[in-house]
């Protein structure tokens, strides 16, 4: 077991006028914040008020860089050329780190949303041009990529601390990868489940795939679902039972890597 | 007659395919880049070369934030609260800085545009808000704004390095004001005698009205249009009359104020 | 007593992944469904399922045109010419019709959003681009606006019909206005209250400005909010009112004006 | 020979203060124009007076559809649903036809752009959802697709009229596709060889491979390309060598197709 993790989330995706998520319901259950950057989601003034949100319960601030794609959430592929990905996520940090520096509050990470985790994941040159702009914008950022995933190993070859992230509510493939959202059996409805998988990999370093199999998998930071009405009873959940199994909740930056 | 003066001129306002601004040929003859930061023109890849492009001139690099109109080009009036000029100009200067951290650029200066720049020339709420944020963001920043308008009171208020801009090619009116666009005496349209305007202002401080009175003007930076075939020739015969008169022309940061 | 009245309501201002409104309650309950086009708020997603849903509660459809601002949610007064006015109208009114087509709907009546609403009710010029613009796509629409307004003069003089709008829950000025909504008396909070200023509007033609004058106002169709939790019961509430009245609720197409 | 042949053009792809295409040199070239309609390129003052400048010319006017990507031009492929094809391709379309009916011009023909086309060819969901939005907003549209594509054959089968589409200065692979553009030799660069191009495939019925191949291939419409210097002066050189063939420069819908 390890003596601390981090619980980390989605936040400040609400546009103008348009609310999603429950920041407020949810920050208090969790210690990093990816903060939408106004690509995908979220604009200058949400952008204001989630770092002072997070800043207010001490909750770690990090940029959830996305594609360009409002009306797609950034769930929508796009065929981005590595140059142009490289250009996007600086463009991004760079307008989080403004709101920060606004709310001296330190920049703690990178998490990207949507299609553009998704496919740097995968895809070798997306994961470099990512870490790329991460490293150039500000070498002391944490990359947060999925467990084994091409991202985490791009980070580590450009010098990046980074941080391998489970998902509770998610079922994982044989290989390791998480089961795509359209298949029956991607999501673990059940908190309770949910919360056993993420103790079970705590406890033992692997995740067991829907085909039956041990994977083994490493848990910096877990990432929690910030929408829908159980969202932060969930959080709560966690969090609790993970504290009772005497493991910290602490953000990346003040809890040390496992 | 000053020692040393300063030519700015807005770059990066091109978008995607779509190109505006002859920014290779002029960036040789100007001391100080406007770089658009993607609200009311550039994008994340234009910003990023438009960066490289000053550097590699020797041309010192500043945020050009305006409003969220794309299809305006940020000229229309839009009726924003103060805090959310602050917002979009927070935004706007961090993501522009982000691209000065990856080529190891300094950023010297902010000046909005079009309708922004109009609308803090004269309201001094708004004029509030955008020194208010450059300050916030970085307060070694200059502010430049237009000679005797608001934004210059209120950066010098907020504690703000001002720069009073000057316009070769427009012409004035009694209070000092730009005469509107729509007048059909609004331009000077030969280049001599726009070059004539502002030697005389630099030589005397004054600057004449279109009703003939002269009025006293300020002038750290002068401004140059981009656009057009003759943006260039322009830049150009406007520096070498004003080196012939001795004036050294530099950059804000290195060439010190009147 | 009128025989029958019309209760329209915002509708389909949805985008993407973000929801606004509670339509599906609502639908069951108005006459005509003034629907978003893609510029303040709606995409073609929400535009093809909130024309369907009309059909199946068979409510009458509307063009709700806006100004070209998603993150104001059309609400920012924007500095645009009329012959712009013009364009974005019949751009909007366009897009929406292909959408009645492939439903087999008849576009009922065009009513402009937030900001366009505003200023047309009091700038003539652009009350006349929106009546020109309607008028030159299909001048069978039927032209809403508010009571009073010039929006309505400038249809009469395009020869197009229009229907007089009051609102159940806002109070009016002295010349007929509505309350701007910064002003602490703009709302009329009390469901009851609002339902008997709509009553006592349609029994003398008469609404009580918040001074205490008795102003004369045309009441061919009354706006329901469609926004908030309670926004599907008072308009069941108002509609329940006014039948025990003896007015039948109907769309404008269907019911005749008064 | 066929006795007569359409030539059509991308056209109206301007936007706000953004200029791209010699739309004006160009149009008294063609017989069709594909008018962008707001998402990959135009807006509403682009589109009005692009079919106000068809009609001028006596040029016949289709919407040109594309994915919702201004910052990539409608190049960059998208994952989008074909639900989500059907119902941008609705929007797109009843946007442009309300400007024909106020220019009182007949639409003749929808043709997609970019990514949209390209996808079209070849995925048959794509292609159906294409085709299936032209036949419902209005099934007297003629479908441009690329020679041998799955568009044609998903128009063919909703019962709409096609028209079959070579590229003049493109080069050709053995299966009929043309050669992807990242390809040295993807391109005919000299305008000569691009007419012989066209006169053989007008002539023989077979356009000659990159890798020697003869392929057959219908052309009841040629595209143009419309952007750079020499467009103007290629359009007019192509029509002036077909003319001398005896083949007549005429608008699908009144040339009739091969």
């Amino acid at each position: 077991m390890p003596n601390s993790v981090d619980l980390n989330c989605d936040m400040g995706e609400s546009f103008g006028m348009y609310t999603i998520g429950a920041d407020e319901q949810l920050m208090p259950y969790i210690t990093s914040a990816n903060i939408a950057c106004g690509a995908h989601a979220g604009d200058p003034a949400v952008m204001d008020r989630t770092v002072r949100l997070a800043k207010e319960n001490d909750v770690a601030v990090g940029a959830h860089p996305g594609l360009p794609d409002l009306a797609g959430f950034g769930r929508r592929m796009m065929d981005v050329a590595p140059e142009e990905v490289y250009q996007m996520v600086v463009y991004q940090i760079g307008a989080l780190q403004a709101f920060c520096k606004v709310h001296n509050v330190e920049m703690q990470h990178v998490k990207p949303h949507g299609a553009l985790y998704n496919v740097a994941a995968k895809n070798r040159d997306t994961a470099d041009a990512v870490a790329r702009a991460v490293h150039d914008v500000n070498d002391e950022l944490v990359l947060f990529g999925l467990a084994g995933s091409k991202l985490l190993t791009a980070g580590k070859q450009t010098d990046l601390q980074v941080a391998s992230e489970i998902f509770a509510d998610r079922t994982y493939q044989a290989d390791g990868s998480l089961t795509p959202r359209q298949q029956p059996d991607a999501l673990i409805e059940n908190a309770d489940d949910a919360v056993r998988q993420v103790e079970r990999i705590l406890r033992t370093g692997n995740v067991r795939a829907v085909t039956g199999e041990d994977v083994t998998i490493v848990a910096d930071t877990i990432c929690v679902h910030g929408d829908g009405a159980q969202a932060a009873v969930f959080a709560g959940k966690l969090r609790t039972a993970l504290q009772a199994d005497g493991i910290a909740i602490k953000a990346i930056s003040s809890g040390g890597f496992n």
